[in-house]
């Protein structure tokens, strides 16, 4: 490709409103623009790289045997009202009604569409399993699109769907899955690491999502330092250390407070003790059931909410409490009492075995209680693990959990019965003879926040590093003067099968050529110049030192002789 | 692949409701399968084919230089305003708003969005030309989707757009695109007829159809005897042959008239003469303006309305006259005069000039005019070809016109200045240092279509027999009993890179086998059996002539010794 012939230049100068280096990066080199927010513009050297992206995840897919195919981008409502999937996730998705009034959801995720899909043909257990998957344009309608293609509106993912006998089965092709994505993560020069994550679904072991490290990442997660154990903070388990079990208990009692103790911090100063020795309650409407919720749990830690939702099989279902729904049990906002309150259900954090004699849990304006013990003063209706993970806290093997950052780029998931249970007809014969559901895996890449991460990973301060496994090109060709010359070189390289982006401007400096080029981020970079006559000079993205070579000794570096 | 794992299997017995050959092979050998009317899955058999088709398509872009990007298919309904193409083409439009209320219409096709990207960047005329395209998937609302995948309402199209300076470098954009897509059909196997088209925006020479001959295709044109002409129904050009100009004019008269002659054909059976001599009005409204259009024609002719919107410059403007338009002019249906209603603009036919004594155009209850000559009777505002032609006219360069119908599988189109104009800033910096508007040419190949016209012209009675370019896989392995030896084959095939599907199924019969090949159509058919031995039964889909070969001699025949 000669530069002067591409569609899509470099800008230069910094872009406001684009603070990730990927966002910036892709921008400025001529590899995306912005349509709407969070809508973008692949432009050809863009595209090039999505494209090696996709040809990697095919290869990968393909070799264990799953099969690409499509599914319409417009899933008629119907199906997502089988699942009750326009119930839960209905704020973000896109719905779109046809001149005859049928109407669509634009599609997020498919596992409807491949359910529906499948249910038409008789499925025998010999059949299974299989995977079925595609690279298709999905849709979600985010509150706030940020940084670029961290998150969009608007992506191609590849979604795959696997279809087995039952959860014994499913582990083997779940494992498959989960060995392919750390394979084709690493072709794609990215270390993602397998963390546990929320199945919102089914709970269950067999959930993760493959997060790259890095700064700019929205995915919190803990990892312990043995490296054995990596959790994303909605599920991250950890020791309840005890606090102060060999302290004696005493006896409850009701005491005089000063008004203004009203905070956590209020507490620690008034009685000159850490958080940890003190009770706290938080509340949570289901906005379903309409009940209140009320997690008690050590003063240092935070609940989890999802934790939480799991414990109370109601995902997605809980919010915070209102004043009006604190009125409803007879009480308000601090005044919450860690037992008592008629028509709340109390759940306990496993952490409140962990102190004597705590602080609180029956505040009222100039009194609380202390020296309450957990079993003895006050139960809750179940003790369980609803607290949030801390950088320093210990992992159940022992070790201490550090906390991390970064891209989620896949993941992998069990579905079990949930979609096949819903989904009438959804069903495989068995050798018995009898219908059984599907047990359903699923496991999604998205490419452009890929793309983004491989950026975030690979770049300095003057431009990106592609990786050879997905550069747009190969080569990027500078010539300076000597056009003949380089047209002779560019041909050859041509002709080995070498993809080459030749900087062909007769109106550029060298220097603008040179900014460009590490901008762009082609692993090597080729200038032929008067100064060089036959020799070309060779320099890779990532080294400072030219070298001089011949043509013949370039292109056997380059694989191709 | 082994058939035992491939999803999606074939079927037998009639489809209901699929009247076309491509649509039941298609659905019966596993291709596709429909999910709402006109959105159709690809079955990984299917999309083997459609990638077939793509890399195909992409290749032959790319060899011009044309490149490949990506749009987001929500595409700002802002954009579509500026150009207007919501008032125009809203009827097939989808449009959707997103939590914010932001309006986006589903892309139909993707003038806007390209030239809202390129308006984005300094072009000089020193960067053009340049085409860029893309394969996404596009979705209209039709109002009947028909046949499979001959009309859908959602599929992926190849569309390409050129950006040149003027209409004289366009006209060799133009050329390479049109030869590229002659070539590119016969990779895929189709014939596909370059045929004159409607530009609605522009009328102008730059516009063609791609159709493949097909009896059940829904494009209807017509083509010189000597196959030098050849143009859609809407535009077709044809000579008006003099009727009776060796007659003398007689005077004009009022004569009475029986009140049961009303149509054409009482007409022909009251006065004894072919409906070429008699004057025909048809009426329309023009939706914007209003206003009420004559077309006045010659008895035996059709109004063509493309061509009568052309003549108006109203594209996509004018409908069938009501009851009430007729009272607005002062007659109503049947009783249309040539000339003379007050509030209606005449258009002429250029064959009013090819008759001498015309009957009729000035009828009443019980009266009509005769001898009725233009130019001395009576005279349109303009006299323009606005006739549909016919199976037997001839054509301009005096051959005979013959009909045919057929399937559009893609078009090449001059937009000109056609939406740079309209957006603001859809410019290019000249030699002479100003600014300009991109002179602007588009490219569409619909990929399901191009699929569904090969299955047309490639099947027999038992299934498809695909080209060998598109065709899922190279070779159709069957084994019949003999296992161990099916296998040794199949992977000797697979380590030459040979696509192979191997029918493995042990509990089919041969015929089964047999027919699902036939149905399947891959190229060759390789049977391995015990009768067979060491040898290997050779057999083409489209012979009736099995041979015998060893395991070498067929890979040799195959390409891959």
């Amino acid at each position: 490709m000669r530069y002067t012939k591409l569609f899509g230049k470099t800008t230069h100068g910094e872009l406001k409103n684009a603070t990730f280096s990927s966002h910036q990066l892709l921008i400025k080199a001529g590899f995306i623009r912005e349509s709407t927010a969070g809508r973008y513009y692949f432009l050809p050297l863009g595209w090039r790289v999505h494209e090696k992206i996709r040809a990697i995840l095919k290869d990968e897919m393909d070799s264990v045997g799953a099969q690409e195919m499509i599914t319409p981008i417009l899933h008629p409502i119907e199906l997502w009202k089988e699942t009750r999937r326009t119930e839960s996730v209905g704020f973000e998705l896109m719905s779109v009604e046809d001149r005859s009034g049928a109407e669509f959801v634009l599609g997020g995720t498919a596992e409807e569409m491949f359910v529906d899909l499948v249910r038409r043909f008789t499925i025998s257990y010999k059949d299974l399993p299989f995977t079925v998957y595609q690279f298709s344009t999905k849709f979600r309608d985010e509150l706030r699109a940020r940084g670029g293609l961290l998150r969009v509106r608007e992506f191609v993912m590849k979604d795959g769907y696997s279809f087995d006998r039952d959860a014994d089965a499913f582990q083997q092709t779940y494992e498959t899955f989960a060995a392919l994505y750390t394979r084709a993560f690493a072709r794609l020069g990215l270390d993602a690491h397998k963390v546990e994550a929320d199945n919102g679904y089914i709970g269950g072991e067999f959930c993760h999502e493959y997060i790259v490290e890095s700064e700019v990442g929205e995915s919190r997660y803990f990892e312990s330092a043995d490296g054995t154990y990596s959790a994303h903070e909605d599920i991250a388990r950890f020791q309840r250390t005890p606090i102060n079990l060999d302290e004696a208990m005493k006896p409850f009692e009701i005491i005089a407070q000063p008004e203004w103790v009203k905070t956590m911090q209020d507490n620690e100063k008034h009685y000159g003790l850490p958080s940890a020795r003190f009770l706290k309650n938080v509340v949570y409407r289901h906005v379903t059931t309409d009940e209140i919720i009320i997690a008690t749990i050590r003063g240092d830690l935070e609940v989890n909410k999802t934790k939480l939702e799991q414990v109370l099989g109601a995902v997605g279902q809980l919010v915070d409490a209102t004043d009006a729904d604190l009125a409803r049990i007879g009480t308000q906002s601090g005044w919450v009492h860690s037992w008592g309150h008629t028509g709340a259900r109390y759940i306990g954090d496993l952490s409140l075995t962990t102190v004597r004699n705590f602080i609180g849990g029956q505040k009222e304006i100039d009194t609380d209680s202390i020296n309450v013990n957990y079993g003895r003063d006050f139960t809750c209706e179940r003790l369980a693990d609803i607290a949030m993970a801390r950088e320093g806290d210990l992992a159940e093997n022992g070790q201490l959990l550090r906390e991390k950052r970064g891209i989620e780029v896949g993941n992998i998931f069990q579905l079990g019965y949930h979609y096949a249970s819903k989904m009438a007809g959804a069903v495989y014969v068995d050798r018995d003879g009898k219908e059984k559901p599907f047990y359903m895996g699923c496991y999604g890449i998205g490419l452009g926040r890929t793309m983004a991460a491989i950026v975030e990973k690979y770049h300095d301060a003057k431009g990106i590093l592609w990786p050879e496994a997905v550069a747009p090109y190969q080569v990027h060709l500078i010539s300076l003067a000597n056009a003949a010359r380089a047209e002779f070189v560019y041909h050859q390289l041509r002709a080995s099968g070498i993809d080459v982006l030749w900087d062909d401007r007769a109106d550029a400096t060298a220097g603008v050529k040179f900014t460009d080029a590490d901008l762009i981020g082609i692993p090597v970079r080729l200038v032929v110049s008067e100064r060089n006559k036959d020799m070309i000079e060779w320099k890779r993205r990532d080294s400072n030192t030219p070298e001089l070579l011949s043509l013949d000794a370039a292109m056997n570096r380059l694989g191709k002789a």
